[in-house]
């Protein structure tokens, strides 16, 4: 872990623009980052999404393609993309169930919440559902970012690119998921990076906070 | 910052059912923790959401009933509220783009990109705006979370409420905004939470991740 304060390590990170393709993110960081992205917690323990790690280069150039040409998808070393679930049905829940019922034993409670999750969600339409597991997505995505920065590796979150060619180049669609975000890990070319000198911006605590006391 | 790693705060972190109502956050972690929802990067830096500290007594009680229960919102010290954008505006996005021009001076760039999402945006739908919104609140939810364990303070995240209810309580409907998700801080009582001496559940890295390379 890094030496730096939490809140150094939040103003250390940044949406890196521009990548240093020489260098790669050692298999234990990335070990650590999804470690992260498993243990963020999600609605109900369901971790309605998956994440691929991408490393192959003619995917990652295919995947650029479909991002606008960004290139930290193809500089980075591991293209990390957060693919959810396009429904909530019967069998993912149970299979949540199930897990829960192995950890924690076959307590009555359990069945109880799993099945009145069931008849709230299974009914629900597919959009409403997609729409609850993206956002669990997301914190996981919040998960794996300070989890990078932690390691002082960079990273890039990104929402502009065409979901449905990435869900094509991914076979996703079979799969019943659907590409929410991309997160490219690697580490910034200072000297190539036109967003790295600029001050970062935020609004301050005043706008963003309201004290209700 | 405590000396746990990365690792252990994932694992000594949970959903808090039962906190000691007897113990409060210091203003510094709370500080600390809000800083951290600042800083949390957003979708073109928009920050598409506010953020209330409830720690009003009968504010919470209020709330607590429009969340069936849940002793947390009492119980913990403060009570945070994520109340995401109801749709992207012409003003919003102008604010940002000044803010962005405020700290990294009058360059045409900034105008392009925030007038081409001004283009993008604002003739949306109020409900896919409002979803969009809603997401990047939830990193900010990640980096809170994340923020809390790294000082030892705990969370838990709610999406188990009436969101018409809290709007009105906190007048978010005036305001153009609309409750996302819960989480209250404070410290767990050992003695009086069934869910700590469960263990931790998880889905198994193998099934969650897929390796393209």
């Amino acid at each position: 872990m890094s030496d730096k304060t939490f809140s150094e390590l939040l103003n250390w990170r940044y949406a890196t623009k521009k990548m240093d393709p020489t260098k790669s993110v050692p298999q234990d960081k990335v070990d650590a980052i999804i470690e992260a992205v498993r243990m963020a917690p999600t609605s109900s323990g369901t971790q309605p999404f998956k994440l691929f790690v991408v490393t192959n280069p003619e995917v990652q150039e295919q995947i650029k393609e479909a991002a606008s040409g960004q290139t930290p998808i193809t500089d980075g070393s591991h293209l990390l993309v957060f693919a959810a679930w396009d429904n909530y049905t019967e069998e993912r829940i149970d299979y949540v169930k199930n897990l829960n019922i192995e950890g924690r034993g076959d307590i009555p409670l359990i069945h109880q919440y799993y099945d009145n999750l069931k008849a709230g969600y299974v009914p629900r339409e597919a959009e409403v559902n997609y729409a609850h597991a993206a956002r669990q997505a997301y914190i996981a995505l919040g998960f794996a970012m300070v989890a990078a920065a932690s390691l002082e590796v960079d990273s890039t979150p990104m929402e502009g690119f065409d979901p449905a060619s990435v869900d094509q180049i991914l076979g996703l669609k079979e799969k019943g998921l659907r590409s929410v975000v991309l997160l490219p890990l690697g580490y910034r070319d200072p000297t190539g990076d036109w967003l790295l000198p600029m001050p970062k911006v935020r609004k301050s605590r005043e706008t963003m906070v309201t004290i209700i006391d």
